[in-house]
């Protein structure tokens, strides 16, 4: 088709939804409708796209009636609701949320990864969590190394759980140390508080019952589905920390065979949406302040394991709410135009 | 010997420094002097020990002299400076520093841990680095289990780079998110810096030639030493993080056999210095806030590896100035008072 589209933004006035209009604006996306919608407690607000003041509607049954893409970010329950009529009006859905990402016909995808996914989609395209995103554009770029195990421990910034959680550990930091906690964190529906600010959280989601959470989960299975390797040996840990922007994950990655620095760091330059940040000797390596506004991922700190000649080590780092969420949704707005597969008979 | 005896602080000024004063107070230490030393910049200062007012001193050649125990705490230069001399004066060092640890000669002692290495000192004894000594707590309470590899990110609190990295942080966030870079970290003789607030700085100490950092290398090379485990394999990584006191470390432990959670929690639960913070299902896990002030160990998010019966993965955190600084080394200096290991020729 090729003709420009008529986007919508369901969830426009969170953190994740903001950053969607911005990124179509930076990128030059081939608008020709941009519709925000949000919850009616969100509705009548003003947001601007390319100099342009646009007002958020409220979401109704038919707000997605002439819609051609609909990027959805406004959590699990809301796209459960709207997703199938957004579909039944005959528009594609992109759906940040984890709501659709583990059902077998919804292509779960990150475009430098599994582009061929997308043209098997039945309406609805899952966009994979932020931490499972910046992972799998690395582990993709090392694959015909032959992976097998990774260890990962991640170091999650706040905005992952929207700008409440923004607003939030501000608040704690102006009261300074003495802060004792805030009613946000680990997550808004714990049973206990803890203080985010000075702290370090090893919880991101909830608990489920293997001990696990359900964001280390989601690092295991929606890597296994996008790398589509469903073997692959996975042992993360989800851990938040008081950043505003950025996901950093520490990854200690086992190869079929021996791996030297060398090849990896060669990969790894090669490889689409990944820039190299990795000559300790200037100082240079990854750290959530140097990413923040990129669409890229960085990684750094590339070493060998000191006793393992199979394993290799290394730090990832992206903006978690542009390469993790919103950046990659757009992409894959744009493959969908790209490749002429909007309004498919589905 | 088992009299009252006369300790010297060198470095008493210092973050770990005043920390050792307030955990001789709080354990009732059995002194009969306290000497107060630092550097000529920082001599003068008066500090309280149990509602007295001491006067800080320079130190000087000859400050040893009539100390039974001198705990060193004012970096590695200073204390190849200033050991020899205290050992002359027949006092016994407990060196806070690296300077010595891996000395052959020098016994590197976690208490919980090691308490035998301590008969064979000649002078010096070393006090482990902060966040090797929490690791190996909790390592050898699982030693029968056969220690085989440990996969270990930090998120180390910048109290580890003593107290003008304190002020630096709250600096840096007093200038709220604009606040650019401090001229401090990652580490005070870096060619570059970087902001510390609402960062994650995957650097702790220099660089080494094996690209990795010098703070990992001490992760392997001492858990080895106070193990006696020279084989032990360490995968480390040491990542700064905008936390004031306490350590995290996110753990993965493979054993020589297949292990249980429920025989690993039993192990921790009867060991000696660790606490059990594991019941994830009333949101209790181990975190940096938590553990302030305390000596303990903090172990939780104990689980078992996904596809590995033979790994367990955990979250250790502990006061990097108290069990992984002054708390250990006051408690070196009380094991060689009740064995009477004070004064012996060397």
């Amino acid at each position: 088709m090729n003709h420009p589209v008529r986007v919508a933004i369901l969830g426009a006035t969170g953190a994740v939804g903001r950053k969607m209009i911005e990124v179509l604006e930076q990128r030059n996306f081939p608008l020709s409708e941009l519709r925000l919608l949000a919850s009616p407690r969100s509705a009548g607000q003003t947001l601007s796209y390319a100099g342009e003041k646009l007002q958020v509607e409220a979401v109704q049954e038919d707000s997605f009636e002439g819609v051609d893409i609909a990027l959805f970010s406004a959590g699990a329950n809301t796209s459960k609701q709207y997703a199938p009529l957004a579909v039944r009006s005959h528009a594609v859905v992109v759906d940040n949320s984890s709501a659709y990402r583990m059902q077998e016909d919804v292509p779960l995808v990150v475009p430098e990864v599994n582009p061929h996914a997308l043209s098997r989609y039945k309406g609805i395209i899952a966009n994979p969590n932020c931490s499972t995103i910046q992972l799998v554009v690395v582990l993709h770029a090392l694959r015909s190394l032959g992976l097998e195990e990774v260890v990962i421990s991640t170091y999650q910034a706040v905005s992952g759980m929207g700008q409440t959680a923004i607003d939030a550990l501000h608040r704690e930091l102006e009261s300074g140390f003495a802060a004792k906690e805030s009613t946000l964190f680990p997550m808004a529906s714990a049973p206990f508080y803890v203080p985010m600010a000075f702290n370090v959280l090893p919880q991101c989601d909830v608990f489920l019952e293997n001990g696990y959470t359900k964001e280390e989960m989601k690092l295991v299975q929606e890597s296994r589905k996008i790398l589509e390797q469903p073997t692959l040996r996975v042992a993360p840990t989800a851990v938040r920390v008081p950043v505003v922007y950025g996901h950093s994950e520490s990854v200690r990655v086992t190869f079929a065979r021996p791996v030297s620095v060398e090849e990896v760091r060669v990969l790894l330059a090669q490889a689409e949406g990944v820039s190299l940040a990795d000559r300790p000797e200037e100082g240079i390596w990854p750290h959530p302040r140097m990413v923040e506004g990129s669409g890229q991922t960085f990684v750094g700190r590339i070493r060998s394991d000191l006793f393992d000649e199979r394993s290799v080590q290394f730090f990832i780092v992206a903006d978690n709410l542009l390469k993790g969420a919103a950046y990659n949704a757009v992409q894959i707005a744009e493959e969908l135009v790209k490749n002429d597969w909007l309004g498919k008979e589905h």
